[in-house]
């Protein structure tokens, strides 16, 4: 009987050939580009309550339980006359966020590679596309403990970044092989994970996996809900009891109204 | 007789307070805003023939020899009415890039706070703002070898981010603490380095650094001109030849026309 | 038994102050704002399969039967985060289009005047919300006959866009006056009205009109559907029949699958 | 001994037979790619101190005595890797901006028609590109008096739509027929007019002219300068000198500082 986590996953058709024919294209065009069809694919699962990461920019995820095949084809339209490149998409669903994309991934690699000029906005849903309801979603999301004080005002830009990413690492790689979590940089000095649902001892061990790898004390609020916006904005209202009260953890104390 | 590099740092003032007052605001808007800032800060640098990198989204970087105080200031001015946050922004000059960064953290740190709600749009350039002619910049593009036969097309995508972000982590330590290099992810699989004049043998260490570290096989074309684009487009073309003839490292063998 | 057609507006607040304070803002900067405003309003009204009309672009329409006042919520608290302006909407039903867009308009003057500082993202929605079953939508779209051959591949582009913003100029007067009907101009030789049911001498009698007033020859498809998105795609199908059959006004004779 | 204007007249390729092929897409998807396709644009222009106008979204102007076939060409080669058309240009200059957008689009027009499959990217500067110093530019902004009191807070917006769009009309016809001015809607109640150098009389007659004809009451500033910004700038100065004294034609009493 397991709660089911939906998770999306958008690959540009033929991107490397595209960005190198007929000759390398200029890299700052390309990094807008990337960046522009992020925030709308952000925009575009945030109407639908998801989450969305950038993942490398031309593979792209969603947790969005509320979202359909036909929206997923929605977005596929919309970037077929908004963008020069195309879109193929993969959905699955499993226990845990890291196996639900595993699935998306196996069926869009089943519908066709990603430099494969024969595949061209691929919407690879299975045979049988999950319906009835999901379960709950937890949206636990870290933030570096003092950041500011301790590092942004403080030391080179660039080690500052090396720092946060090596600490995003350290946590992705612990949740996604412990738990099948799937964590993100979302900006800042934040990480924002999905997961399964998790004794608050699991994220201890994190926190600490991650100080002890890393050196970088990071801070911890947990949600739940029935969409990834729900869950995630319990865990920033949680999250805000952390910075209040010193806690590193903080689960979720209220249900916050939609807005 | 140092080679001057030139780096600009911007940071968006006071954004952590902002992102939660007077509540949390919605992650996929905020994802939204962080990408469509980066992707206009890319069109406008790239305007420069400079590099742009996203770093933590509210501290973003650039290597723009061409770039002045007052095209900074356009930026800020550009970003003041576009979007609902400022930016202050440090410029530095060194002969490294990492180093640049480090002068321009430095003045930046010295007009104010990132949360000091005292500090607005500051233009932190020193007491004598370089000027003069630049030296070269040299541009290292690497990508991993058969990325989309070996990984994309056969992995988890969650599991091929990571590996792909460890193979960058390694490779940017490696880079800024040997040579003090910049290197960050693109997109894809592509990593661009910023870095002084270096001989082969040090790229070769370094690609060697990071299959030990982590695995992933990387390949790298290199690119010397007048501006980050310059070289950086000379540094494509070289990693054009790597993929035709199978060589892991190849140096520009031809100024490429400006386009 | 009136049919009913629901509108929103939508108005920046206290734009104009902004655009002068401190300073007159710089008028390309203020262009960008506008038309990535209403990029954004054409994007979020189009999922919900409305059509979004620029207006003043201080002041943009939406005939939108399915959005809900919360929807409209969705996008003041998405402005709110990615512009640095704020803005307050009315929503209105009626039987007509230009009726529900005069209801919307009393609702949001009694909410505030647009210039005054203490009104902030009102949400005027009238007493008692709007609910239950709305009517269909009609929609026409225009285009002039061999706009290409005649007028862009021949003209000065300033007459041309003069001679359309006549024809444009003289269809909306006469619709809105003798039929309540908004149309707008919507890019290229392109004009969308969205009308109350009328029967196709109505429409004959505009294109003559606008033919002795102005000397521009128009065509018209004519669409019906439960959405403004439904009516106008099959009034974009039926234009086609008009460019291959020669017809100047062509009534939708099908309904299109939902894309 | 003319005074130069230089303007630009930007084409999408082929752009009406791809808004339908293989279907008509979706309206809301078209607005939002034309309204991005101009805030690009206007952000480019802008950089080059000109100013830009919408025109017909798939035709644009702009009036940028600094921007070089080079610079458009780069706004070319940035189209191509951001959006899913192409562009071509057709540059002019004349001693009028109506004359020298008459110039641009013959160029235009002898490279290819827009709707010419055989024709992409075309660059259309004639045989001997103007080059050496322009003469300055004379920028007049206009706006209604008292909009917000007389229009905007106590009408339907669809009519106060209705009454700009028939002042517009009126004024850009009277300028364009008497003084090869080119006068655009830019937002709001304001309409931008680049002109020769005119004595105050022309202006004084512009005016009463739309409000003979209209009924609507404008008011204008009026700058000169090196570049449409400079001038534009300095009207807007003016214009709000209009405001604060009552005055309904205010030459620019100062040069502003540039920002």
């Amino acid at each position: 009987m397991s709660r089911e986590i939906r998770a999306g996953l958008v690959q540009i058709d033929e991107y490397g050939p595209w960005t190198v024919s007929p000759e390398p294209r200029r890299e700052t065009d390309l990094q807008s580009l990337q960046a522009s069809l992020f925030a709308d694919f952000a925009a575009f699962i945030g109407e639908r309550d998801g989450y969305a990461f950038y993942g490398r920019f031309d593979n792209m995820y969603a947790v969005a339980n509320e979202a359909t095949p036909d929206d997923f084809r929605r977005f596929q339209r919309r970037v077929r006359t908004r963008y020069p490149v195309t879109v193929s998409v993969g959905l699955g669903a499993a226990s845990t966020p890291a196996a639900a994309l595993g699935v998306a991934s196996e069926r869009l690699q089943a519908a066709g590679g990603a430099q494969d000029g024969g595949r061209s906005e691929a919407m690879a849903v299975g045979d049988a596309p999950e319906s009835g309801d999901t379960g709950s979603v937890t949206v636990a999301h870290f933030d570096v403990v003092d950041v500011t004080g301790e590092h942004t005002d403080r030391r080179n830009a660039v080690d500052v970044t090396l720092s946060i990413r090596r600490a995003t690492l350290a946590l992705a790689t612990h949740l996604r092989s412990e738990h099948g979590g799937l964590a993100h940089f979302v900006g800042g000095d934040n990480v924002i994970a999905v997961c399964p649902d998790l004794d608050p001892a699991a994220y201890e061990t994190a926190v600490d996996h991650v100080a002890t790898e890393t050196g970088i004390e990071l801070q911890v609020g947990i949600g739940r809900g029935a969409t990834a916006h729900a869950a995630g904005d319990a865990a920033k209202h949680a999250l805000e009891r952390c910075r209040e009260t010193g806690t590193r953890i903080h689960g979720a104390d209220r249900v916050p109204a939609d807005h």
